[in-house]
């Protein structure tokens, strides 16, 4: 056993065939559903991204309204969930541990053994989850969601009472079609396993979000956002960036594990944002931050050349969701709705040629000790 | 990218050292924490046997006591996930939906942040949770947990109200002992997945569980009491295993994926239900059970011959957990809270040599589609 392998990473470990994305790191490309994602990102409605990952098209016109109207009756929580969601809330607890809470519990009324029903109920509930704990974590009363507003425009009306702009509604797609889907990380994998199982999906989702929680993957758009906030209150970018590099800190918001060039995801995220701020919130602060992403791109390259540590997702996701008025702590949770497209879909994927995943362990442990009663030791 | 190999299953692929166990299928070997199964299982408690895969040795006397009352200070369930628990029961969901929904919530109370404490409150909460649903669903009020039973003793008494007999908890700590882990498995590995990202380890308990929910991992143990108790009434054990076997039909209970032989764990199970039978329960009963696992072994040889199908770890998993009193139902969760000492013992492994697993994809979809509006399509 000692000339075992062991692939702790998985990397470069290939466990399944997928057409719902395709990256390329080395490119700066990332392909959702077929279309690159600058096609998608900006173009495309929440409900036509979904629709197009679980049938590989976009839908017709009404294709697109009985999809959007069936997804849509199935936001309310039962009872037993939105209590549990309010105790969270209640409770102070991170919104990712009520979100896991809430999609546990999100199958209070339902058997779990309808997949392409399930990842509907699953998908349209989270968004009410997140609103309802946030309300509660607020002292306010979680508001019933409205079946008349598209799936980002209810999630914005549940977490502030106020029905939003096209702006803000817009701006929201954008970012939910951007981070729908990134191949086999993390949270999409858990789910897989789930379900190779022959679990259910909101087991699955469940599992998934709770792998979204990690900072290694779910990352942290918070403290971009707080860099920022710094930075335009006091005018000073190159010095404060200087000061964080000086001091070893790493800087939110640049490099990433997979993109050796700005992620064609900030790319998608810069554009959604400048249309946004163009109508709404503060430009002042939009201003700033692309005078933020110029400057430290290059003060990158000064201080730690070579490295290619370009501006990733979680920049300009904080920007965005920022300026549409999403709170930072947030933002994962955020990542988690728009994500939940993704979990569903490659679930459902994974069903449809499904094989039991059993890895191998390698021991290293003894074999043959032998037991001595607890009044011997 | 057409000669990726593609693992589905991650057969073969080894994806991390462990000390906690070791199977060797051809020779019908489980070796838990250092100790053969046959040492281990009948002997230890189970708190002996957490003590074990936590630490890598048995503890003393002092280490022990000190051990189980930390344990048992955890057993009861904030308020908001005894509710939740609650209306599970009342709903009527399916026994591993309730328990998902509480290790969900299980961390209503706690911050999550200390994996050493951590893994004491989920595997001291997942009797309480399972004992609360079970007596909502029959209309009856949940328990409060007695911190001076032990593990084992105290689910008991949970779920029924009286306080169980030294047979009773000899034979469920038995039980607990010989399924507390078995290798990389699925649920193991979902919960491995999950703490990759730095997750918490009620995330990493739920992910798990909705994993070992799907009948492709946690099986199917109540069948196996089904057919034995329909040969118990019937009396003709030979002709219904035929009648089976003629029929096409599997029989359940036997054969395993990993064991060609005898599972080391239905023999030590037989063994901890001989011994439960002998004072307590119907020794008819499992005089039964032993013919017809005789018997059903040699029909086996007749009718597919060469194909090894020997007695695996459902069969006396249901002829001892039904002695001791535990419904059928409750099989599966009652795996559950076993298997979470080996879940939380491997999470804690995972974080002491931590990488974040992320797979890849093939993908085989398009990469070139350009947007059309939904009028235009």
């Amino acid at each position: 056993m000692s000339d075992q392998e062991i692939h702790e990473g998985l990397e470069g470990i290939t466990v399944a065939e997928t057409r719902l994305s395709f990256i390329d790191g080395e490119a700066g490309e990332l392909v959702i559903g077929g279309y690159p994602l600058s096609e998608l990102g900006g173009n495309a409605t929440f409900e036509e991204t979904l629709y197009l990952l679980y049938n590989d098209r976009l839908p017709t016109q009404s294709e697109l309204e009985e999809f959007s109207d069936e997804l849509a009756q199935y936001r309310s929580l039962p009872e037993g969930c939105l209590e549990v969601v309010r105790s969270a809330g209640e409770a102070g607890v991170v919104p990712m541990d009520a979100l896991r809470m809430g999609a546990a519990a999100a199958s209070l009324d339902q058997d779990g053994e309808d997949p392409e029903r399930d990842k509907l109920v699953i998908v349209a509930r989270l968004p009410t989850i997140v609103a309802a704990y946030w309300r509660a974590r607020n002292g306010e009363e979680p508001l019933e969601p409205r079946e008349d507003l598209s799936h980002a425009g209810n999630y914005l009306y549940m977490l502030t009472g106020e029905e939003p702009s096209d702006a803000q509604v817009g701006g929201l797609e954008a970012y939910l079609n951007t981070v729908v889907d990134h191949g086999l990380n993390a949270s999409t994998f858990t789910g897989r396993v789930i379900v190779s199982t022959e679990s259910d999906l909101y087991s699955a989702i469940t599992g998934a979000i709770g792998a979204l929680k990690g900072p290694l993957h779910g990352g942290a758009p918070g403290p971009v956002l707080r860099m920022l906030l710094d930075m335009y209150e006091s005018g000073d970018v190159e010095g404060m960036l200087r000061e964080k590099l000086e001091a070893g800190e790493r800087l939110m918001g640049f490099g990433h594990r997979v993109y050796k060039v700005r992620d064609p995801r900030a790319e998608v995220l810069s554009s959604a944002a400048e249309s946004f701020y163009q109508e709404d919130g503060d430009s002042d602060f939009f201003e700033l931050a692309k005078e933020v992403e110029t400057e430290a791109v290059d003060l990158l390259e000064e201080y730690k050349p070579g490295r290619r540590l370009d501006t990733n997702v979680e920049f300009y996701t904080a920007v965005l969701l920022h300026g549409i008025g999403i709170p930072d702590e947030l933002f994962t949770t955020t990542f988690g709705i728009a994500r939940a497209g993704g979990w569903t879909a490659h679930c459902l994927e994974q069903l449809e040629n499904n094989r039991l995943v059993r890895p191998r362990g390698k021991y290293v442990g003894e074999k043959d000790r032998t037991w001595t009663p607890v009044d011997e030791r």
